[in-house]
């Protein structure tokens, strides 16, 4: 089955509709080109429901939420729904202010999900209505750890159940689920959280492999995860090697995602099924 | 001649002011100074005369329009024109939504552009008013190709002559002419297709090689996309060398245009005169 | 006291509020990450002042000034002056249009900065109402030299008495003055002007350091001016011997800050009291 969704991408080659932030756009651009998928980027309340026409996949992603593009977000899901090609949501700091968690709420309303991916304190958010997130990375207290593994992921499945969407929280360990199964996925590294971005381009390679994959949904979402942290392990060889910092490791994590293959992703998944 | 065109930028250090969209401006902008050039990226209706006014070039890139900056656009273009420096269009995505295909004709027909440069199907749509462009990729059944060459450019030069612009349709064969000559350019590595902003890129770098060179200014066209695909052709030779993927390709492109001068372009040039 | 200006940054991990263009917030969000410290990036005038209250400090750059964020400046900044926490402006191209320079004097009237940064020509422009800004570059004529450098610190000395700010003015040679207090740091490379966003990522540097260090303020400033020109020296020595060119350059010298610390800073600072 993970071979196929590997191959999906490769045969489908989905163009994924990205209506996102300025911050990591341009990374978020580059990893969807890297695992041969299409990028198009367009926010603009005349456009963007003739560009998801042409799409396989929307993500919608709040990292620099403007007033603007609140009505873009929701004619495209709009059409997205209508076509039925997948949604993903990325609620970027939702709980950070008023505003972007009101505007994640008011997605989720008008707009089905087929997966939200979030940090911890984002899917709390979303969940309880309120929260804790500090400006766009998860509040340390909130940490998914071993002890409180089984609460986290019973809490994603009952959000998951009333969402209708793929749950995945992202992390030190990760927790994925639909209203059924769950997964846990240990891939990664801890300096990865020292490079903006990972969680948007994340984001938008869960959208290009759900795109590729109407069937095994989930499992396409867990490759995604995984071959994102396998790409962070391996590039953080690479930087230690060669005594280098952050800003290539950024570099080498794209660079490893545009070399995965199956072969890659079977040596190095820490994919549980729990 | 091409010598002479080299010099010239070094000389003028010319000051690009760029309308441009934010997934790939950072790119633009560091390759203006890669080849000796200044950037400026200015947006707003209240200043981009201004902008405009100290400027030797001006580019306008469509790729995230909105509807905020189409009257800076015609403001800035309009005053290009009356102080008379070149105007580059790219019209990213042209075809792939009404929006954008409106205005680029709205644009074409307030302002004289010096060049049109863009993929196949987007000057396509231009020429003809609507088109098959995917997202903003070339639609894979129009490329340019050995058989179809000739054709290409007649169309392009009959295009050359509507608009009174260069035309630079670039892709794995660039074809470039004006109203009366046209050349053929055979550079380039098909990897570049797999990083955003190639072709933004050297939109930016074509205007800067216009600004510097009144005189010759098909032969200056001619020179920003060679250099840009010997660029592409040295890059991925080192990324195969050192086992690297995408990201790094992006970077060490960038790299070879800093380092690049009249010697490696006359080694590498692959220019054909049709 | 140096070696404690670097411990504070690691203890406090700061969130640092920006609202900035959209041409390097990217690198400034990396370059933020890089030090140790945490980005946010939000300019709606829905959520400015949410963000802003959980933030350690504020930046302000008008790098890609629009209509839409002048008043979620003016509210991030009151807001920041209300909590005490430092503000930091970049008036990037202030001199360059009219809108520029009269939204740099609107701020300074509204908000009370901890510091102003900018090349000789923007804080020219500052001081003296108008400017010769060449796009955002300096102009070359107004470069501070070792003749011209008393004078620059008088002066630099005197805007800083006017506006209560730390003056921070960079280039080839940084002055560096408060009220009373002035330094001279010459570390850095004629290079690092080759690459967009040095200035910008350089003034959230300087952010993190003085919500780090509310002692201290103006060596802060200058512990992060210095890092910044060390970096570039070790990048610059990094991409000769790799035969690499400006694009890694950018990548190195967040690299180099990623890696940077007390050490490394005592052996390669030239920073000079005067």
């Amino acid at each position: 089955m993970f071979r196929e969704i590997f191959e999906n991408i490769q045969k489908k080659k989905p163009l994924v509709h990205c209506i996102t932030n300025y911050v990591t756009v341009n990374d978020c651009a580059n990893m969807l080109l890297a695992i041969g998928a299409s990028p198009v980027m367009a926010d603009d309340v005349n456009e963007v429901e003739d560009i998801t026409s042409i799409a396989s996949a929307l993500v919608i992603n709040i990292g620099t939420l403007n007033s603007r593009t609140i009505d873009s977000m929701i004619l495209a899901g709009k059409k997205a729904n209508e076509i039925g090609i997948p949604v993903v949501l990325d609620p970027v700091g939702c709980g950070a202010s008023k505003f972007r968690t009101n505007t994640t709420f008011k997605l989720l309303k008008e707009i089905h999900c087929s997966a939200i991916r979030g940090n911890i304190s984002e899917i709390l958010t979303v969940a309880k209505g309120s929260g804790t997130t500090k400006g766009v990375d998860a509040d340390e207290s909130q940490a998914v750890t071993e002890e409180n593994l089984d609460q986290v992921i019973a809490f994603a499945k009952e959000l998951s159940i009333k969402t209708n969407a793929i749950i995945a929280i992202t992390g030190a360990i990760d927790v994925l689920c639909d209203d059924t199964e769950s997964y846990v996925i240990r891939n990664g590294n801890a300096l990865m959280s020292k490079i903006t971005g990972t969680g948007c381009m994340l984001t938008t390679v869960i959208a290009a492999f759900l795109a590729s994959n109407n069937e095994n949904k989930l499992q396409a979402v867990c490759t995604a995860v995984s071959i994102m942290g396998i790409s962070g392990e391996l590039g953080y060889k690479r930087i230690i090697n060669e005594d280098l910092g952050t800003s290539s490791y950024r570099t080498f994590i794209i660079d490893y995602m545009s070399k995965m293959n199956y072969e890659l992703f079977r040596e190095g998944e820490k994919i549980e099924i729990r």
